[in-house]
């Protein structure tokens, strides 16, 4: 059989995949996309784009309460029909696979709808035999959820199942203390179940500044939601249609309508044929790639979550970018800077943080100081809500220059960007003093520590 | 009679009077602070404040009503019981006037409440014929709003009428183009009120933006707002108790139940002894000072609104602040820089710009390029919502150094704040650029502009 010949085949459509196929033909290489499901990958279909729908739901839920003590005529916790929301949500993504589909239309991009495996460093073969041969291979194939190995985990569902849900369950435990286990437990919370966080750890958000983390648990266990640390998930039985989960720690042994685990994900590298084609993987089972997201095989690259890398949407788009603009734009140095890579965790309240948290900080550099900033928004304030905000800054050296800016409070996510752009671009403690407030807002208190 | 000496006498206790007395205190300097009504001014009690709580009110409104869509269960117009929210109101800027009064306690500032006038560059008399004598006089009486001369004007009201309504009139006309005016009717169209916005000129927002601001005058069409440009009053009337307005151009004459005038505020100059003493007036009427406050006589100076210069609160609390860093804390080149600094109209949907607009960047720079986003927040998209955003990079100069910064819609008021420290520190587009996205937010979008 001949094989088809392309200047790009790219393995995966989630956010990575499509970025690296559009460069590519926006600098004029034919280009196939194998993708047997559909088009976005995480981040569109079970990830970033319908979690913040969740979350702006859930927002509605808690800003119609503060309305309602305001003196709207509005039940402070209304019913949600969850049909309609899911609706909307759905329809929401179908817009965005439909704009998909016209791009690769205009484009020329191919798009086969079936699983690739690498047979080469040239040659991929889809599983109904067709091959395909291109000088560059992009693995873009993502990550997927996991659940621990314990007794009974398969009563227990991952983010992929929060995704699936018709209605709030009544009660729910949440198996984790990452950033997804506390977004699934804020809007949960917010829209009506009783949540239980369980958590392995000592805290939650581990990576992130410590001081924000405890905060944010004071914060959900302000709203309502049970936050047990030190507790193991032993086992999950079936008892009379709920869920039993016996916990070493935390709240004993318990009860729910659905348990959620948010316990990690791994990058996806089954089934590629990676180890046929010689590509290595690092000591965490991710794709090994160097500041260029070259694989170990010349011709054979991979972005995104499959590299284990800042597992984020906008690093694989940005990766992949930087990838066809070195390979196909004529751009020989055109790599990604995984350094101060700003993110946003969408829990209640959202957290944003860019660059080093103070731990870290005081580990690499000298004169550390920290600036904080505690306050009630001011819609908080008037609607007498639980909302609690925490700013702060860790700043190093003679110059004071800004390391870390770490958010905890309502506009946190939107407030982070331009932050993280002066952060990046070297700011010092005395160019954000300098800068005129904006008031009233909560941005400004970044501008007005002392 | 003898008088009472001090090292500073501050004129006023608005937000650059109390910022003034708070630093000088700080210093160790003996400060008198004269104000005969509440303290905060204008900013506490008929600006920034009560004008955000409204902002924040009409913004709930537009929420619930996106929430009905979504599949909540409330009404998209419920009634808002405005005794309520205007109680909740009041009690916050009564909790701002008691720290502020804790704060002249605990830093031993005097409060005096009472009227002074200039009788030297020394000296102050109070309207009990009290002196004061001081080094240095700092006078932040800040301004007022204006009535134009028209007949019947005083049927017309100003934001300070704004303030003291009761609830939502039916059939409101707010006279003006500038932030006030767009403020005032976003506000009272969010709340219920037919709003009628009659612009003297040709556009809102004269000094902003054009092309924003022609994107902000469709939005409001968009919501039902009658945007009349080209429109003057020429007389208001009393009619069977309503407001019948006299009007060229627009939508010819005119009743309404109210009407508001934001044709401008002027600086509360008068009976300040301005003239015995010496100090010298702009030709606009403010007290001209140089870019270190002091006025035409050593010894008084003047900060905030009464100099006309940017009349914005952060703009006078930053030159009350380095002020008295000059006088007092040692600091002998302490001043505001005036430049790039940023500010939003809280409009529906709000804009905020830093640097400078398209226009003012061509006639003083080469090689401007402008770049823009327009996108519907998913918020929007979700619920079939109005709002449209557009942001817009202005870059200029080879390096394209980012010059101008300028977001219309949900969220700029908190976004800008981060950009205007990376427009300041003299970012350039690539550097933007070069920064990871943050996702799914309408802040990314400034950073993805190509």
């Amino acid at each position: 059989m001949t094989a088809r010949q392309y200047d790009v085949v790219v393995l995966g459509a989630g956010s990575g995949g499509l970025a690296a196929a559009f460069r590519a033909a926006a600098h004029g290489a034919k280009v196939a996309m194998l993708e047997p499901s559909a088009l976005g990958g995480t981040c569109v279909n079970v990830g970033c784009v319908p979690k913040k729908a969740m979350w702006l739901a859930a927002d509605l839920a808690e800003r119609i309460a503060l309305a309602a003590k305001l003196g709207f005529d509005v039940p402070a916790t209304p019913a949600l029909a969850w049909p309609q929301l899911l609706q909307r949500r759905q329809q929401y993504i179908d817009n965005i696979h439909a704009s998909y589909r016209r791009r690769l239309q205009e484009t020329g991009v191919a798009h086969i709808a079936r699983r690739g495996r690498l047979l080469d460093a040239r040659t991929v073969e889809c599983d109904d035999g067709m091959r395909l041969q291109a000088r560059h291979i992009v693995i873009a194939t993502g990550s997927h959820a996991l659940k621990p190995a314990l007794p009974g985990a398969g009563l227990g569902g991952t983010s992929d199942d929060f995704f699936a849900l018709q209605a709030a369950p009544s009660r729910v435990a949440i198996v984790g203390g990452g950033y997804i286990a506390v977004e699934l437990a804020g809007v949960l919370h917010a829209l009506g179940s009783e949540v239980a966080l369980l958590v392995r750890g000592q805290r939650l958000l581990g990576g992130f500044d410590a001081e924000l983390a405890g905060q944010l648990a004071e914060n959900l266990r302000a709203q309502g939601i049970g936050v047990h640390f030190d507790c193991r998930v032993q086992a999950l039985e079936q008892r009379e249609g709920r869920i039993h989960a016996r916990l070493d720690g935390g709240p004993g042994d318990a009860t729910f309508d659905t348990v959620l685990f948010a316990t990690g994900r791994a990058p996806s590298t089954g089934g590629l044929g990676l180890e046929q084609a010689g590509v290595a993987l690092d000591d965490t089972g991710a794709i090994a790639v160097d500041a260029f997201q070259n694989t170990s095989v010349p011709g054979i690259f991979a972005v995104g979550d499959v590299t284990g890398r800042a597992m984020l949407t906008p690093v694989a788009i940005a990766a992949a970018r930087r990838l066809m603009d070195r390979l196909h734009g004529g751009q020989a140095d055109a790599h990604l800077d995984y350094d101060n890579v700003p993110s946003v965790v969408f829990s209640h309240p959202p957290l944003g943080s860019v660059g080093l948290g103070e731990e870290a900080a005081r580990r690499r550099f000298d004169m550390v100081t920290t600036h904080h900033s505690r306050f009630r928004p001011m819609l908080q304030a008037l609607g007498d809500g639980q909302g609690r905000t925490l700013f702060k800054l860790v700043c190093a050296g003679e110059e004071q220059k800004v390391v870390g800016i770490h958010l905890l409070g309502e506009g946190a996510d939107e407030i982070l960007q331009g932050f993280a752009v002066a952060l990046k671009a070297g700011v010092t403690l005395r160019q954000l003093q300098d800068t005129v407030a904006i008031h009233p807002t909560s941005a400004e208190e970044v501008v007005l520590m002392r």
